[in-house]
């Protein structure tokens, strides 16, 4: 098989990845994807860097069986504490997606708010990055620790998770008009978030990932040569019937056939 | 060493079971403690039957290292999904939350509300353990799924909480006036819940548990010889440092040093 007929390999602490897939199928729906989630170990938003790092080489391992082309790393925690780690040791290149949402939200006016796990905030990777690209940009950042138990949760579009959103967005000071959402399962509350701060410009790290690996495919690693639409395999550490309900709202499409692989 | 001066395991998947520890503490201050929670794989309460199996048999395994006179599952989620499993191959007895709760549950008039997480629910072992004491019992049970994340984020006595709370025990029978708080966490949200439903009896596992090991020491194991306050050794998977905050919270006490093992 040539280079450009491989796999794009994306990884995720779990299922909150799915909406950087269902990005990259909307924007290269000729592409074949292998997703790794997992499941048996999330969330990894709350655990410290060592062990994010040590799971994130790990999933790395795994995904190399399928000998992919690139790696997605979907997942923003582990994007914070794993990527440069799993690059070191990867034989293909890898993406995060940390780098792609924070030179979108270098390039907007304005101090930048960004909101994540608790581990993606306190590893201030999203603030280094916006800072290499625009030096004097000013940035707020929120940890939302319960906005991923409440998207799991399905309570996409709740006065309750209003209530929540509101809580935690306004720490951010009222001058902030653009956010990034720094973590995979917040594009799925926005009518919530926008309910909270209207006029406000959402940077959604998924898209504009997907832009990322587009380029990427462009330049060296190059597009799949077949012109169906492009396989989609599933691949989880732990499989819960919730996850299945909560997976297809994700990616936007059913989820087929999920496999189990050990961790 | 006596098997009597010996220590007593206590297992979680997290911090959730120091509530356990605090309430064998209180009623039996000399016993040593060693403590071992899950934090690098946590929560259990989303995962699957087999993964839960799996985790609790190699916490087990862990905690032999310490040569236990006894081993209390302090976790609902592992209790309902791992305890016969770690019952077969354990060389000392293994106590686990459920059996006491659902003894306390069966003694009361009326129905029984069991509240937890998705994992115990879908278990049915409160309803299977309730119905051996009184096989003529109503039970309704609730998955409360947002009551752990929101006791880790330390909204214990909060409105949101309220209004989660709310919608959660709204689902149970107005005639239900006793509640299994069936998950570790859910005592430290008591304040939250008794606004929500005044007039409930509501069953701790954690304190109907600390009497059972209290009977199993009366009868063969014994209780430690020494007078002075039982050692309490906490022992992590993974240690962030938001765990000590809420830890501390937990167990009505400093948490002292932690240790990290490999899971």
């Amino acid at each position: 098989m040539s280079r450009a007929d491989r796999t794009i390999g994306v990884f995720d602490s779990g299922i909150g990845g799915l909406t950087v897939v269902r990005a990259i199928r909307r924007l290269l729906p000729g592409e074949s994807i292998t997703y790794l989630g997992d499941t048996a170990r999330l969330p990894y938003g709350t655990k410290s860097h060592r062990t994010i790092e040590r799971y994130t080489l790990q999933m790395g391992e795994i995904l190399q069986r399928f000998d992919p082309k690139l790696i997605v790393v979907a997942c923003n925690t582990a994007s914070a504490h794993g990527l440069p780690a799993l690059q070191a040791v990867s034989p293909c290149p890898v993406v995060g997606v940390i780098e792609p949402g924070a030179e979108a939200a270098a390039q907007v006016k304005g101090p930048v708010g960004i909101i994540g796990t608790l581990a993606t905030v306190s590893s201030a990777s999203y603030d280094e990055a916006i800072l290499r690209h625009d030096p004097s940009k000013t940035i707020h950042s929120v940890a939302c620790t319960l906005l991923v138990p409440l998207a799991e949760e399905g309570w996409f579009d709740d006065p309750i998770t209003d209530a929540i959103a509101r809580r935690y967005l306004n720490q951010l000071p009222f001058e902030v008009k653009t956010i990034v959402l720094g973590c995979t399962h917040y594009p799925t509350l926005l009518p919530s978030l926008e309910r909270t701060r209207p006029d406000t410009r959402w940077v959604d790290s998924g898209e504009v990932t997907a832009l990322s690996v587009d380029r990427l495919l462009k330049g060296s690693l190059g597009y799949r040569t077949e012109s169906a639409r492009g396989p989609l395999r599933i691949l989880l550490t732990d499989a819960s019937s919730r996850l299945r309900e909560v997976g297809e709202r994700f990616l936007g499409e059913p989820l087929g056939n999920v496999e189990l692989v050990e961790p």
